[in-house]
């Protein structure tokens, strides 16, 4: 559906993660990258739930929008860097789970904005369930 | 312009954040809550930066819900919880600062379903910026 | 993916569709129905326009809306309105075409919440082309 | 608190609204416009309603969106265009009332990117009440 125009897409969208103090923070990893698509997966960890053992909305939040800014990278030439405009997201299920799966899909990638949807699962063992759901803006910066 | 119903209301708010271990995690602060608003306080803090040193706008988000899921429970009746239900969070300028306040006022709190508006201020010395504006709506459950 | 609790949803989702003038006052007409889909279709219309000629952002979040609350019907019970809570539209391309399809797919159906994602697609002779996305939220109230 | 950087910018958002024939049909004016601010007005009509006999919530978007984008429009320089990118609307009361008062100010404008918070009120002789609060975001574009 999509072609990436920066051969280096992956290796970009690694070296966009890794600089992330935030994401070693709450111990996400990349765990696919395909144009216009990026998976991340992120532990369950008691220090980041709320008041009922639930993953905290806010981690659920990050994982979607960092997800959504690494699958509009995927599309992006080199030299940009990827800043999220803005983001909706619902909260449809309470995020219990072993690990949580952000899959951020690419709708329209434009030469400012990029649009994504991002569905976020929560897994345990071999059962997969929606949680939340986002859809994000993006803009494209040149580096300088 | 609102009045709490519980008079308890700020010891139900305190107990509600205490709860959140995802708070003591960032290093968060409730700083004032009246009939219908909440503020609360984050420090900046390397770990929670994203690429270019900023707060990551998870951290931003995770303030804001939780500022509006406070100033909600502020006017809700004892035995509820207060979850939300989405929010739409737009990053209006990097959060660059020493400090972060999230500010949330109920629009209008319904028998079911609370509605707020946040903003999240980037505080340098005596300067502070409007970093983030949220709008967010939140369901009331009752506690069996 | 989603079964009717209600035999007869249809009839329940084209008659509430029918109670709305203002979807004859734009000429929209409801042409598919399914446990969790509706697609509503829309000609172009000049007195509907923006200043570009376009049709106008308005018309696509009324069709969008209108189609995620048919779907949010047709898995409610009898005796039960759906109101929209709030909705988020992004528009992704101009709504250039000869007609427009809003085609909503229900997420999550709680008992008093439901979540749609909608589709509108922009037709011109055999092609179709996405022109904007919607995420909305819909409330269940008791017919008294 | 925001200046207009073409000193015509009365006259350029009177142009914008009159050329969108959307609004015509629908019936909307514009009753304010100043620096980052814009109001419009609609007055109730039978054709727009929903099933219950209030405004239906496709009226009260569009004039919210054409108010934000009207009041984008006061603080762009001649020679651009302003386009709805994305906005999230909460409907917060039934949309009831004589007349409606769409209410946009601008939170922030950038060089590419406006955001403005948007208040829809609905106003019974005397008395107004807030039935809608909406969040959007816009863009720039140079007319060619």
């Amino acid at each position: 559906m999509f072609e990436a125009i920066d051969p280096n897409y992956i290796e970009r969208v690694k070296s966009l993660f890794a600089r992330q103090p935030m994401m070693q923070t709450i111990g996400a990893t990349l765990t696919r990258i395909e144009p216009g698509f990026v998976e991340i997966t992120q532990p369950y960890r008691p220090e980041l739930t709320q008041q009922n053992g639930y993953m905290h909305a806010g981690v659920v939040g990050t994982i979607a929008d960092n997800a959504g800014g690494c699958a509009a990278a995927t599309l992006a030439p080199p030299d940009t860097d990827i800043l999220s405009v803005e983001y909706k997201l619902n909260l449809l299920a309470p995020a219990a789970g072993e690990l949580f799966r952000a899959q951020a899909q690419v709708l329209r990638a434009g030469r400012t904005l990029t649009v994504c949807r991002v569905d976020v699962k929560a897994v345990r063992g071999e059962s997969e369930k929606l949680c939340a759901a986002m859809q994000l803006t993006l803009i494209r910066i040149p580096i300088t």
